[in-house]
């Protein structure tokens, strides 16, 4: 009887969750299912912290990251890219795919953008339409400033989009407050649902731009405006939603608005708190170049010289049960590794787990530790 | 407590296919859930008799048709398009948005595609690139002779795309030994698995083409060719899967094949004879011109003049629990009356509910009737 | 894939209730276990009518009688006990086993008790300490008058015990206004929640005379006092509950108090009339001597001659999935066919399915019968 | 979002026990479900090491141990009666209660029997008829050596019964080596299944001495002659079976099936062994007299003087979610601490968290300790 203790992604579902999803399927048709979708996004606006209209995409947040780029891009658009990490490369290699042209700020994978460099940007570049950016880098840990920086766009009219995969749920965030205009979530994160679904909120400005592109994409898996026009207008699904995976979210928000958003998120805090204690209790160095932009979701800290990583997270698993990750494939000279903490895992005695099965597993492999040294600094910390 | 039966889309799940749903995620990483996930496309493998690959998208079947033309077609594309109901009309959409050049045969919604036809177009039109064809065309409760058009496309070296979407576990279907090239099944339909995934084959000769397009589709929701090149050939998910709706369809899979899928097809046949007989025992008249036509997995025939179809289904769903479905909305004509017997409601007891709600709303409607006369016309059929 | 109907019982769980005893046990010392218990029970006392002290024994409701008697009766005591079907006939052999002194009130089989035998019996007897009585005997499929009997039970200082397991959810029951002492249910009944529980009400009188015994009950099983002194007065548990199946029974209750439970007794209400009215339309004859006195929960005729009762609820569950009952063991001179409608199965289109196998399987094994006219019947009732 | 970590009784399920138990109940004359009951006796039958006969009481461990008693003692019949701990005394109460005489040999609570004084008074009393013996003290967290004391036990004739509750899957236990003839376990323990059953081996020599009592107890949910006569010799359920739990017990025995029961056994050595050395590790005295004698169930220390065991027991629960337990009630001297480490939490990394939640709670009560010296002494041991 192998025990797993899932410190990576997707989130481990809580069995209140896993229960509600045991529940046979309705039809869309139906009145019943119907008033749970509304109500589900409903709550995501709660969580978001918007009234902007918030639209579930079936498949998981990558769908719902490239829909946005599709529905509001046209080619030859000048979209300002902000790079800090793996996937603000990957937002950079879709704005070439699809024939935009890129402004880029860059900095290096274990720092963050700093908004003075945005706005020296959006000034010199005054037709940039698109700003896209992280709002955290989970494989780095870390945190861009995403509210300073949305505001910063929307002052110069430019549309924002935000991947806030691993964010919403474990950092503050403010859709309207901070003029988000795509702000896109992935179910199974800090909101320990299953995944599958894409959740976005879109201001009144990005379907305004969606419906000015030159051919709105409609008719799509893709299309954001099918589900404005047929679901959100007429109360009509585009498609059959993933009924049990909407069961499952419906259920996990419960879970997180009876905690309290803000009390999720000082449990995410916590948790990290914790788990940055007990890696540098160990002896590991963090990764992020400073405690003030660590990720809430995610602790990454560098592997010691001597390890392996990919030995270090194979012991982790074979031998203690946890799954940790490894650092941004992209990031050749520097072993990482990371411990989430998010949704269900955002817990101080799971964040234990992570971190005994971690100094274990170094001192399996030769690294010289007082064992109990990580764990007692985590302890403390508590 | 309202007790519904969904004789209508999505199948209703079995408690078995439930239960495997409430179970805690894995990463995509864990060998564990790998060895799930290829185990359970070489049950797709069996149940599409073919060797091809087969690939899981993660949403709906629309996903899956689309993903298809957009992989496979290219800008100015010759497309034989077959058009006998409303999913052909929508292929027909699509090759259009997409910059394809259509080449028509259609017959009427309650008929189906001769060979005969499609054999004169395709001699016709030597330039022919990719056929589209809807095995089962579900709101009209009609089958095309999937089998014999897509050998005859074979013969002409076109490349097949099949919605086989509600067809697949209903009726044979022999995907290599009928040249079926992508052959797209959704896992709601005649598997009673849950919403939210697309299973297709597909061919040597699909992935050659999608490959040979100028620009091939990757890095995209939309692409078939990462599922291939990262998944199949290195053993590495392009995303994360929608894990839950995963377990649901590996459990609903063993059970048709612990069934026997020919014994499934079987019992769909079974409960589609019931239910004609059944319709047809009060009165009313099927909508397909034969029964030879008539679909395994719905049953449709036209609502009596003098009743409203949208008062018919409400009553139905109000009164006794039974959602049943409408026509194709185009058909502005006719007003259709359609009960699904796919996957879990493929059962004699489960049409005896159907048909019993269908008759006795009709009677709450002013239609003249000896009530029983449906079911003991259909209990006669067993 | 077979598909089951369970006309018979327990009753079948919906969805919801399944979902609901797939989460984690708890501790019997977590408050929140200790919360959900107490709420259980308050909501038992709800449907109950009752201000009594409520005990749930964590045993099939078998275990609820017999604990009843056993805490109860002392030897050589003068219990009444009315005998309208096997049910009651039990009862007798526990007296008789445990020592008591039987006066017996009985009727037919297909027979319900009257309240005069009975003030006859109590004037006789005016030494008569208990009363047993069973309000529905199920596989009679009839009901006892249980609200006057325990009435004058009362005004004789009687201390009543009532086998109230399939009638309680069905038929009105008023615990306090007809002052019925013990009034024991069973879970898997009428409220559909798993079986394994007995939920049974306690008046003060019969806690005092329980405490008045000899040698009171205590340290056991069949204890009820334990639960009093430990459980209701002191909060603390005798021993640990059957987590999983209490949760099953507080989300059944939910549903039934969601619905209203007058509601719910209107439901089986309908269901047996809709029942009665088809087996009549197939030319059965009722078990029962008259409508007035016939069950809610279950419905029983008598098996045609020249038909196997076996052969027969055999064709019922292997050829079309329904589970019927046969009548009480005992009774040699007559074959009987019950169909229970209890609970989820409390439901007219599920009566429909019992009733379509009826008829069929009747038709199959040479019953003379026009197919559809039982359903038919049920229908027009309807 | 309060995650608990369960490290008392009973033990938590794993997820796959807890989707068993979310299925559709079945209708104890459903072949199937026969056939699985059948199923998980013979699987119990591995478990035990034994071919006597299985049955499975439908309640918590306490009517199986309460039942054996019942069916085999005679009023006056001498007992021999080992106490060693809580449960021991527990037998004493019950062979007083039903009229047997106790023959007592007796140890302190953190003490194990020892066989030669079980010799001695075998000797002395030859007239001895049975034999009541606690395999694992939980609450002292010690064991005895049943083996031993039941081969005794059959060479002079007695017919011994043994409280295997917390014992049987996490040390080893050979039913029908040992000459063990009515050995009890619960389902909630080592096995991680739902509460709810008992599960007694019955040998040959123990059915006898139920059948020659003066007057044999059956008709009785204490009965096990019943169970023996009805569902063993004829296929005839003497009561419902408690349906769901059954599936969850079916479930949780594949899965130590598949693990190989001895495997669990090494499982829970290898978890008390962690946790004695992590609880050495933080300053703690052991309860049991010498390791020889702990239980590889759970592991007992005393409570530091200084410290209040229920402010602890209250600390650990509501900080840190830790759910421990306290030592045996009538231990008015010693303060004592418990985790259990069964089933479930027989495992290493899950020994952590409760080692962690109790030296940091120390901690929190003032106990002078260096954080991080509980858990490192821990994973040295792993």
């Amino acid at each position: 009887m192998k025990t797993k203790f899932l410190m990576s992604t997707p989130a481990e579902l809580t069995d209140r969750t896993m229960a509600a999803m045991a529940r046979q399927v309705m039809s869309p048709n139906d009145p019943d299912f119907q008033a749970l979708y509304r109500h589900t996004t409903e709550k995501l606006q709660q969580v978001f912290r918007t009234r902007n209209d918030v639209v579930i995409l079936h498949g998981e947040a990558i769908l719902g990251l490239e829909a946005a780029l599709v529905c509001l891009m046209e080619e030859g658009d000048k979209c300002l890219t902000l790079i800090s990490g793996s996937f603000g490369d990957g937002f950079l290699d879709w704005v070439q795919l699809y024939g935009g042209e890129p402004v880029v700020v860059r900095v290096p994978y274990n720092a963050a953008i700093d908004p003075a460099d945005v706005e020296k940007a959006l000034r010199q570049h005054p037709d940039i339409k698109l700003l896209f950016v992280v709002f955290c880098e989970t494989l780095s840990g870390t945190l861009n400033p995403a509210g300073d920086l949305c505001s910063l766009a929307s002052q110069y009219g430019v549309v924002s989009v935000i991947d806030a995969v691993t964010a919403v749920g474990s950092v503050e965030t403010r859709v309207d407050d901070w003029h988000m205009d795509v702000c896109c979530v992935g179910s199974q994160k800090c909101f320990s649902a299953p995944p599958g679904l894409s959740l976005l909120s879109v201001s009144e400005a990005a379907w305004e731009l969606m419906r000015k592109k030159k051919r709105p994409i409609r008719w799509s898996y893709l299309s954001l405006l099918d589900w404005k026009e047929s679901w959100i207008d007429k109360g009509r699904f585009p498609y059959t939603p993933s009924v049990t995976d909407v069961y499952g979210l419906s259920s996990a928000l419960d879970q997180v608005l009876e905690e309290g958003p803000d009390q999720a998120i000082a449990r995410h805090s916590h948790a990290a708190r914790v788990c940055r204690a007990g890696m540098r209790g160990m002896g590991l160095e963090l990764w992020p170049t400073s405690e003030a932009i660590a990720a809430a979701s995610a602790t990454v800290a560098q592997v010691p010289e001597g390890i392996e990583g990919v030995a270090l997270l194979g012991r982790m698993f074979e031998q203690y049960g946890v799954i940790a990750s490894a650092g941004p494939p992209s990031l050749q000279d520097h072993q990482l590794i990371g411990i989430a903490h998010m949704g269900r895992s955002a817990n101080p005695m799971r964040v234990i787990v992570g971190l005994a099965a971690l100094e274990k597993s170094l001192a399996d492999l030769g690294y010289p530790i007082r064992l109990g040294s990580g764990v007692g600094a985590a302890l403390e910390a508590m």
